[in-house]
């Protein structure tokens, strides 16, 4: 059993995560944590960490970047391992990040979902079988409210192979013009905006009459909410420092 | 019987031509033009329009802007058909075939073939019905020795979805950095190169948890000489004037 | 302003349609009928329409078949529109609903998305314009509890290709062991099974060397809610007969 | 340097082999073998290969299952390894084949695509990672005048799933009529046949609200004429034994 503070409750994944951990005989939801006091499906929320006297194994965050000092805060002070799904840090952000999980079980990861984190996994192995005789490509797609592009998978992704080639590839973020014939060296990410798309990513890899295609496509806000908890169990426990979702995958093979 | 003269019988898609006209009975090959005087597959090669008597029905031009002039020259004089598939035609070049066709009949098209055309059709359809609930972005995709980008095809397509939406629309050729939220008035155009892609078109509609996709893909440059050879045999005694690949499609209907 | 009665309203397309109408002020949501007794976000529930006093515009069904008769009763006494969403309708089913549209508006429907209506369309183009030198094949990709195969819109696309063949084209469920070559008139339905799926069709045109693909994919049901909603607005006061999602679009259009 | 025999080279791949070979400094072809004498390219083609005297390091063999024995003979005879590229093989032939390999280095593979290659490797390792919780459909395409359905490296791919669930998932090869629910057990494999795809193969793996797909489109019959060189390259003075595309691969590898 894992007890659990949601900190984001009211807000889109905050709800799903209190949902999915409901239906889920692993988890207890004690509180939650927003911008004012209430209660929802039975759990009392709080608009501070303070106002919490519950013990919780970890806090999943939802909430937003601004609220990262709140949460570190309570789980440096009761042991609770600080579950980071809140986007949009700033640099000094990162290095309170870095800093706090020399106290704290802290996790963190550019994607919660385990079939993405699979994806990168596959795509540095092809890009290491495969080599130079095929061009790199990747193509991700997401809705029309997205502010930044491309999404933090798709750099996940590139970096991923760029390891392969020690860094020597360069990013390239569309083409237009006279661009002349295609550098060895190019990795084109190409951001694709529409409708509602939760998310998709494909990595191509198209070398002479061949096209081997790695793709994965989210198809709700769950999966990611999935791997929070996922994450939230795995973390119980765990000796102080810096988690993401390989731990968790690793640890789940076991 | 269409009697054919091939300009650029020494390279990849006038072989090509050649290679479907003789195996077609429809088509009778008289003779090729290229740099240097020869012979293929029986067919004499002259390194000029001025060396050839023979009276062809069309000439089939798959060499390069540069051989404009001497195209139509011959096609003036003798009252062949031109069938411009050369790319890179500068502005000048363009005045020069309108010219032309007010006084022989000339066909000179965006894409050569069927398949494309018909993506372009449904596509403006498409455009028409889903209205702007729905987000359109264009991939295409080509080998790495492309040159320019997008496509031509990819602008035909973008050209094909504007005009549903009374030239409206605005292409974006990529994204990158905090881009802010999809503007409505976006289409966005995405080219990706690797490998020996022949050419795949792929054109999104996304709307609200709904996407409908039409897409085209070419598996080899056969299609294309197979539309010049449709072509061909289409203008064959046609009046002067310009002609595209949706007459010759109109006309295998009836 | 549309009255609704919501039939069903406790299954999940019920709740989904509930939530829907309850965010747009075209409508308003009167009382909900399901098994038992109750209330849900404010609307009162019933175990059965003779409860219910409030004249509704149209009645969305998304109940079961067993319950056609109750619907349409209701329906026949009060002038309300029938918008019948539940599947699985027996052959006396059908006839029953083929007299009730004698005598009330009544909406039945293969696919209640906007986009799978418009991918009939396209399709059934897309196969007049190709004929007999390109082989059709459908691919569907349904969740893994769908008790059924190939999904009724796959059927339903495939008439749209067979209507332009003069219904000349016979149905393959898949291939096994020494087939022999592709008969021409063969029309191949792929039912693919897995996950979470919502609904995916693949329409593909394979020629020579080139392939067109026309597709549609529902991200989640709320499509289905969504249309069943254009649907009730569209009928109500509509004189008697039967009407599908091809008569809302078309009056979508105006 | 690598001198080779082609068995077949009058057939469509054997002709690719020849053109691939004499555009390589790597490869000699010593001479061909088929059906009747004569000359091809510069290369003398021999009915029999008892009319050879020449003495090959490798025989690429793209003729057919008739001519394993004469393959063979002239292995066993000269010491060349032998790269046997034809299909439909008998139970007969399989044993012997088994048999040879104990007396001249033999090639055999399921697919001689680099691509398919790794596509198999990661399919495997996929379905290890994901477990239970993902369902398997594998969707094959390939053009009208195949005769046999699933394709060979369709049931490559299938073995490499079952393999991660100890053999325990049962084929399904369409799906029609009242299913029920998919079987856990259940692994799909779909035979889409149209046009003149040379062939596409996609392993789907469908969680919930998530999908990873995996995919190899070969484009021309080029990529399995480069890869039987590849493997004659290979395995010029091998010890006798059998070997496959992966044992090719990894030894490129180092």
């Amino acid at each position: 059993m894992t007890n659990l503070i949601i900190s984001g409750i009211f807000g889109h994944m905050g709800r799903t995560v209190l949902e999915l951990a409901q239906a889920d005989k692993e988890f207890c939801v004690l509180a939650g944590v927003d911008m004012k006091n209430g209660e929802t499906a039975g759990v009392p929320v709080y608009d501070g960490f303070d106002k919490i006297s519950a013990a919780a194994d970890a806090v999943v965050d939802f909430s937003a970047a601004a609220n990262l000092y709140n949460v570190l805060s309570y789980c440096e002070r009761t042991g609770a391992a600080a579950i980071l799904c809140a986007t949009g840090y700033s640099e000094e952000d990162l290095k309170t990040i870095e800093r706090a999980s020399g106290k704290i079980p802290l996790f963190k990861t550019a994607n919660l979902s385990v079939g993405v984190n699979l994806l990168q996994k596959l795509v540095k192995e092809a890009a290491a079988f495969l080599g130079e005789n095929f061009d790199v490509e990747i193509i991700e797609k997401h809705h029309n409210l997205k502010k930044d592009a491309p999404s933090g998978t798709a750099y996940m992704l590139a970096e991923s192979v760029n390891e392969a080639f020690d860094g020597n590839k360069k990013y390239v973020y569309g083409r237009e013009g006279m661009t002349g014939a295609r550098d060895r060296r190019e990795l084109g990410i190409h951001a694709v905006r529409g409708g509602t798309i939760v998310g998709e990513h494909e990595v191509m890899f198209a070398g002479e009459d061949e096209i081997i295609t790695l793709s994965h496509s989210a198809r709700s806000k769950r999966v990611f909410a999935a791997g929070a908890l996922k994450a939230a169990s795995f973390m119980k426990g765990k000796p102080a420092g810096r988690y993401d979702m390989k731990n968790v995958i690793d640890g789940m093979k076991k």
